[in-house]
């Protein structure tokens, strides 16, 4: 090792999942949403695309801000921008999980925390979902350092009640409670209620699964002034221009086109709801998603091999190694013609077993 | 102050520069590009413009890596890219500059450095520019946990000696050294035929200056394999994809339109000669710059009133406040019709001062 290596943060190197790029694929595997970005979100990238570039952006991002304010009424200093979620949450970690004490998350969950956890050297501790893979509100009345989940809860899809969220607020009003929200839209209940009562709620967003843009990279977050600010003042203090003209000009179009997002996300609870059905008929079983995509497993087809025989046929879907979670698949919901083709392929897969 | 603040991360509130907004008005002060990006950054741009964007980008930005590798000569392994160079240099200070000791950097430069040591509890030591602005190389033979400077250095423009960069490398194997390279493309000399020689040199450059892109956020590093893994690895921990699709797309097409880029480059480089000449002839003093900005002082009009009274004028430069340097005005280089409106201006203005 060179001498200069010796002061570099070393970190176990995250490798992002897998990114197939086949144009016959049935794309199931990180749940990106079927369906285009709204008629206004193209419209205004193509309005951008000039001579304004050359400019550096609006470094409050006002135009989204504003918008985003205006969606979930509330006061634009409640709002946040970043560069998908993940910008949002890697500065939530850095700005408030600074104690000495374990942050708290699930066991399964998102794949992200323990790596920010690691990277700023944030101790955590991993309370272990139940054995129907629900968070135990309990888990959570312990002592911490800050707690953050995802709800619904990812890779399982559940969703956790409302007033069981209220009830580890009220016991943790010490700390800053982070409930990211990715994949609310479709159809779960938000904590943004909560904000008002809650000054150390922070709800986080995004915009890759139910507003059809993964390619543009916006996140945010809403919460008290307060929490905002101190977001704020790291965020600038990282990079005073973090959203590109493009992100905020289209992403500002994507809030505006209310109809065309509401319908889109109910397309994919239609077809969520039919997929379940489907996957019942086959014998799968999986926890009740509430999300754009269904955590399933089958007693007789081993999850690695069945992700291994759709991947030949260029269809992809996710699976995770991880021991609680190594029997089963996640399925993004894709269109309803995707999901015929996945579940043709199922029905021959399910009979070739049974032989 | 809730019992939640206290474990929140504080940091001094960085207010990004003013980014005014006037239709008549004459932008002078954030070193943005006159002239807009090249035509094929805008057919990029509209190409992408559609379907894809409900996708995820690709992580590692193959496709604007490739680009800048092929038009530096270097390995891909070589190439990092991020939103901006600011979101590059975030990441340099986090990966790089662990040590007890202080990292280096002059007292008179971008003044983003200390707001990132500050951030991420680095300690550093600023040693004083000499009486001309220049970097004393002997100020960096001392022992330190790191070294970065901007070539040329921002907001004086001046220029170091190849040699002189050479020399300091020679007496700093043991830590990383980082020149921030944001101006070179107006006519000074890159460190990059030093970066097969030192394994400690990260070169930083941005495409907010040179290639009319301040916008679309695009910044990027040039080092060894080694020192560009382990900037990946924080990357991909910190957020897996930070470059939106179009960034990527309209990134790579700028790289490839080579000779608009070298006439941009070239004109700005010639109006810059000129207006030394012109504000030589209204009495102006300043360093010789190898920017796309002037930093100027007149023995006679202090540069605070001179700045106001440009701004009513909606002629934008910037004034930095600090003690060595709140007589200069830094001027970025226009086109020569803008100059033209601000040397209309200042002839104005001498002759009223005269009087």
């Amino acid at each position: 090792m060179s001498e200069w290596e010796k002061n570099v943060r070393k970190v176990e190197p995250y490798t992002p999942g897998e990114q197939p790029d086949f144009t016959d694929m049935i794309k199931l595997n990180t749940n990106e949403n079927p369906y285009p970005p709204s008629p206004g979100v193209i419209q205004a990238l193509k309005e951008t695309a000039a001579d304004s570039l050359r400019l550096y952006p609006d470094p409050a991002a006002s135009e989204l801000v504003k918008a985003l304010a205006g969606y979930h009424n509330v006061d634009p200093d409640q709002v946040f921008v970043g560069v998908g979620s993940d910008d949002v949450l890697a500065m939530s970690f850095l700005a408030f999980f600074n104690s000495k004490k374990p942050v708290l998350f699930p066991d399964i969950t998102y794949s992200f925390y323990d790596v920010w956890a690691e990277l700023f050297r944030i101790p955590y501790h991993r309370p272990r979902l139940d054995d129907n893979f629900r968070i135990r509100k309990t888990d959570y009345f312990q002592e911490n350092g800050g707690i953050i989940f995802p709800n619904p809860n990812a890779p399982t899809g559940l969703e956790m009640d409302l007033k069981e969220i209220e009830e580890i607020l009220v016991h943790n009003r010490d700390v800053v409670v982070i409930i990211d929200e990715a994949y609310v839209d479709f159809g779960a209940s938000s904590a943004l209620p909560l904000v008002s009562r809650f000054d150390n709620l922070l709800i986080v967003r995004t915009f890759s699964k139910s507003r059809c843009l993964a390619g543009l990279r916006i996140g945010y977050a809403i919460g008290s002034p307060g929490l905002i600010r101190y977001l704020n003042d790291v965020k600038y203090s990282f990079n005073s221009y973090t959203m590109s003209r493009t992100a905020i000009a289209a992403g500002a179009a994507a809030v505006r086109d209310q109809n065309y997002f509401e319908d889109t996300c109910a397309k994919i609870i239609d077809t969520r709801e039919w997929a379940k059905q489907e996957l019942r008929k086959l014998g799968f079983l999986f926890p009740d998603s509430r999300t754009n995509f269904i955590f399933a497993t089958h007693p007789s087809c081993p999850a690695e091999q069945l992700f291994s025989e759709l991947r030949k046929a260029h269809i992809f879907v996710r699976h995770f190694p991880q021991e609680r979670i190594r029997d089963y698949l996640r399925i993004t919901i894709g269109t309803r013609t995707q999901m015929e083709a996945l579940f043709a392929f199922l029905q021959t897969y399910n009979r070739t077993i049974r032989q």
